[in-house]
């Protein structure tokens, strides 16, 4: 596989940042996890307006500003070169605050920032969305700028194990009584028919996904209430879901091994996952009848 | 400078870890900082101490243990190859979960994490320390398992950059009205004639030069409480001081632009940091009168 990195088309196994790379000493930089289907990149514009809040968040400036890179051109470049132009993939980019002698504050002036970009096949989780996922509840102990994409995912990464290792797919994460979203996703209920998700603020990231479904819901006239779901409304809910870049729309039957509602995918969630594939330009994968599969992250 | 990284040693422009290393990509892993003091490590047992707790805490494991590695060992070859063995210096040492395609859970067993440590020449703040330093205040907005020493460190680089363009020497960190730390110390404060500093939990890093300088003040008679800092207790401190590996007792004279009791550096924070460079084998610099620098990090 070809990546990119500082300017450089090279081979993933030659692509080294620095041991002084801010990214890898104090997780100091941004990322975004773009899909693409037959080497179209989706949603491309919002990501992008992301990650310039992100960069802004964060105090990373780029020389010339973040158009100059050049960022869909050397994706779209990443998916041709590694036959990546049909079918699903992901193109991951990060930038840092770049190399340079350790300290705590910010490097000098015209540090140059670390910017990297890979694309990979996404396997999109058919099988498990056929059955539907289970999921579980964990404390959310992420830090308060969670609306900022930035690498510093330890959090994410220890919820996420601890799902894994518990047979789930994804581990839903809950602060103060409420559900804020998912380790790498965001979380949806369907409480009393409307689909809740809680709204955007700094506990909360902007999932691309969650943004375009919840488009889509009022597009095919699914009613949406931007309110937190307290961790015991799960209990009551009709339909639980998970949305993110690489699982799309994603049902969840079963939470801390007890199940969903009947425990089957609901209609809510397969409407909107049809909506969503629509929108890509991406048929739909229709579940094989008695389709099973791990229940479990890909 | 010589570095050590994965069993080699080599030049520190030609460090390079993966792109897939998930230090850059997660700022999965845990560091320490030791103090060198002619060649002689500080404190070395309690810094592998925390450092073993931290990979347990991450669930990060070394085929053969910690002690296989000689980290002990690396850390003095790297101060005497770097010219480092008169003199104060610091050992960095970082340990990450190792480079692996990027998922949130953990990689596959076996993959080996990675090993980085490099020393450097430490320039100790001796004529910020004469005049006492400048604080700022600010929200401790990280997250939940502080007592962890990670690198997913950006709201710390946050809150010092805060500090830094402020003109001040730390920020420290305030949450739910109490004082936690500072964004790269521990900070304590005399109030009624006793030292108090906050108690260790989760939203707490045990450093060690607070736990050395908590044992050096039971020794030479200095009442120790400890009990959290509230915010408002600061207006009623006779002294504020922070310890850190890089800093030593450090007093704090402004905090917010506001002095601190008469803005001077106070006896306590002077016998506490004596003690310390005796029990480190190493000189107090005796400030020169009227000695002033600029009362910010260097």
């Amino acid at each position: 596989m070809i990546v990119y990195l500082n300017g450089a088309y090279l081979e993933r196994a030659r692509a080294a940042v620095s041991v002084d790379d801010r990214g890898f000493l104090f997780g100091d930089g941004v990322y975004e996890v773009t899909r693409a289907v037959n080497g179209q990149l989706f949603e491309w514009e919002r990501h992008a307006r992301r990650l310039a809040r992100g960069l802004e968040g964060l105090g990373i400036q780029l020389s010339g500003g973040l158009e100059r890179i050049g960022l869909p051109e050397i994706s779209e470049r990443l998916l041709d070169e590694n036959g990546l132009g049909t079918g699903d993939a992901t193109v991951y980019l990060q930038i840092t605050r770049g190399a340079a002698e350790r300290r705590h504050h910010f490097p000098p002036a015209g540090t140059p920032p670390t910017v990297f970009l890979g694309a990979s096949r996404l396997a999109v989780p058919e099988a498990i969305r056929a059955q539907g996922a289970a999921a579980i509840t964990t404390a959310d102990l992420r830090w308060g700028r969670c609306d900022l994409k930035t690498v510093n995912l330890l959090p994410n990464v220890l919820a996420k194990e601890q799902a894994v290792a518990a047979g789930a797919f994804e581990a839903i994460l809950v602060r103060d009584g409420v559900i804020t979203e998912g380790a790498s996703s965001n979380v949806l209920a369907v409480i009393g028919g409307v689909l809740r998700t809680h709204p955007l603020m700094p506990q909360i990231l902007a999932g691309i996904t969650r943004e375009v479904v919840l488009e889509l819901a009022a597009e095919v006239g699914v009613p949406v209430a931007l309110e937190a779901i307290p961790q015991d409304g799960l209990a009551r809910a009709s339909e639980v879901m998970v949305t993110a870049t690489t699982a799309d729309v994603m049902p969840v039957v079963k939470i801390d091994g007890r199940p969903v509602a009947d425990g089957q995918p609901g209609p809510v969630a397969r409407r909107l996952h049809a909506a969503l594939c629509t929108r890509m330009g991406r048929a739909a994968v229709r579940a094989p009848a008695g389709a099973t599969g791990p229940a479990r992250p890909v």
